[in-house]
């Protein structure tokens, strides 16, 4: 089964079951997120300490492919990733940034916290700030936070007219679209916690004065409004989530579980990229006798 | 000797002696590059294991300073690390942000590698590109190469002229001084290797396929001008340490050595900021109460 240098990986981690499909929200499908439970860990290691050991022993599978992706970049391979990380506050965005990234190297990384718009980015159309984020050839880019903030905090806050509204998803799917036929590969993550666990991990950080930074009263307020957030984003995931640019929904109640699965379905899509080292284009046996030379 | 919440390691570890000022460049001293020896290891642990491990065991505190650094940030606190690496090809700067930067949480740093200027960096003075580049407060900042490469390349390869060249070490102190009046700690690293270890990680690089994105024949020819290449590194080094922003030397043609020296430095830096996590500017205990009400 395994191919010499083909990207894929050989050996029994081959033989895996796929965890991509299991999570996809398939395109035109309903969405009801009340169904899902976010402390469920499907597909994933029997407990804690496996799924720890298993997402550390993804670091240097993701960190040759992202090398190989890079390498790719260098003659000209436009293909690159971008990882969207959506989810109620508490959901483990930062946190996944920092397990599951911090497993790569840094420097082909392009890492982007949207935060509310500035009175700058307000004047423009609201994928103006998105596209200036976007990755590099070469590069796996990373959202904190996205446009979809655009159709859920934009919805349930009413910041925009609902007919302004209603067209953005169709424009977040053509966006998407476009960015695919540039080589893009878009693993579009929601982060789906539980109102329990949500309020548990507020508790955590009030609790906690080397918390209280992450803390602010708004979250209460954010945390009163929780059932139309939810249907915000069924609303998102059935919508958006296309063939180009699916969703996939990771339960996050335990923070293990989310950490492994974010970074087995990124391995997944790397895999299926399949960058390659491109070959030189120089004469090896001349550059050797030059630089022995010197 | 240890203080509470200060910031500042306790136990044997504060009782090591600082790296830094062994390895600064002194203001106004006068650099020989050749009499210092590239696979020294000044201070340094015992050997390449003893290394590793004490590299990995800098990652806790380091992640801990960076945590704190980030969330005083959130409270106006407008310090931040700048991380200047330069050295000749295949001096490990591309190794060191892996190694090093790659002990941190990624979302707290902001990387740049510069390349050779576009024409629209052509177009701009030559500190418009670095401006753009900076960390904001609270984060650590890396380059790969900077505007060092200004009064580098630009003076072996006579890309400007000679007149022009001498003003450019008085801009860069006058603009690192600036950076260093608003909160910026400047750590620039000088990637010290030999003329032979260079020799060997190129023919590593033709020996190897995978590693053969990572060659260009042009790097010969800038092998053959190595002396001019020291010479003006030793300029600048001479001329652009200043307390405001010194310049370190570290020996790099061992990389365990490498990595641990600059982990040091970008500890030793971090502790003397000293980032205190920010007081939460709400009241706890109603906002626990409200919490547990919903």
């Amino acid at each position: 089964m395994a191919k010499k240098d083909s990207g894929k990986p050989d050996g029994p981690k081959g033989a895996q079951k796929p965890l991509s499909p299991l999570l996809r929200v398939p395109p035109g499908g309903r969405v009801g997120l009340a169904a899902v439970r976010a402390d469920a860990t499907p597909a994933g290691p029997a407990g804690k300490a496996a799924g720890v050991a298993a997402t550390a022993g993804m670091a240097e599978r993701l960190g040759s492919l992202q090398e190989r992706l890079y390498a790719a970049s260098t003659a000209g391979d436009r293909r690159r990733v971008l990882l969207v990380l959506q989810g109620m506050d508490t959901s483990g965005k930062g946190g996944t940034v920092k397990h599951v990234i911090g497993l790569l190297n840094p420097s082909g990384c392009r890492i982007k916290a949207f935060k509310a718009p500035t009175p700058e980015e307000r004047n423009h159309p609201f994928l103006w700030r998105v596209r200036k984020a976007l990755p590099q050839p070469g590069e796996i880019g990373i959202f904190d936070r996205s446009h979809y903030e655009d159709v859920l905090i934009a919805r349930v806050r009413e910041l925009v007219p609902r007919s302004q509204l209603g067209g953005r998803y169709a424009q977040i799917n053509r966006f998407e679209r476009s960015l695919a036929d540039d080589g893009v590969t878009l693993v579009k993550v929601f982060l789906h916690i539980s109102y329990e666990e949500q309020r548990k991990r507020l508790l955590e950080r009030l609790d906690n004065p080397e918390k209280h930074w992450k803390f602010a009263p708004g979250d209460i307020e954010e945390r009163s409004v929780w059932p139309a957030y939810q249907e915000a984003y069924e609303l998102a995931l059935e919508r958006c989530s296309t063939d180009a640019a699916p969703w996939f929904v990771v339960p996050a109640d335990r923070k293990w579980y989310r950490n492994w699965a974010v970074g087995k379905l990124l391995l997944e899509h790397l895999e299926d990229i399949a960058p390659q080292y491109p070959k030189g284009d120089f004469d090896v046996e001349e550059c050797r006798a030059r630089l022995l030379a010197t």
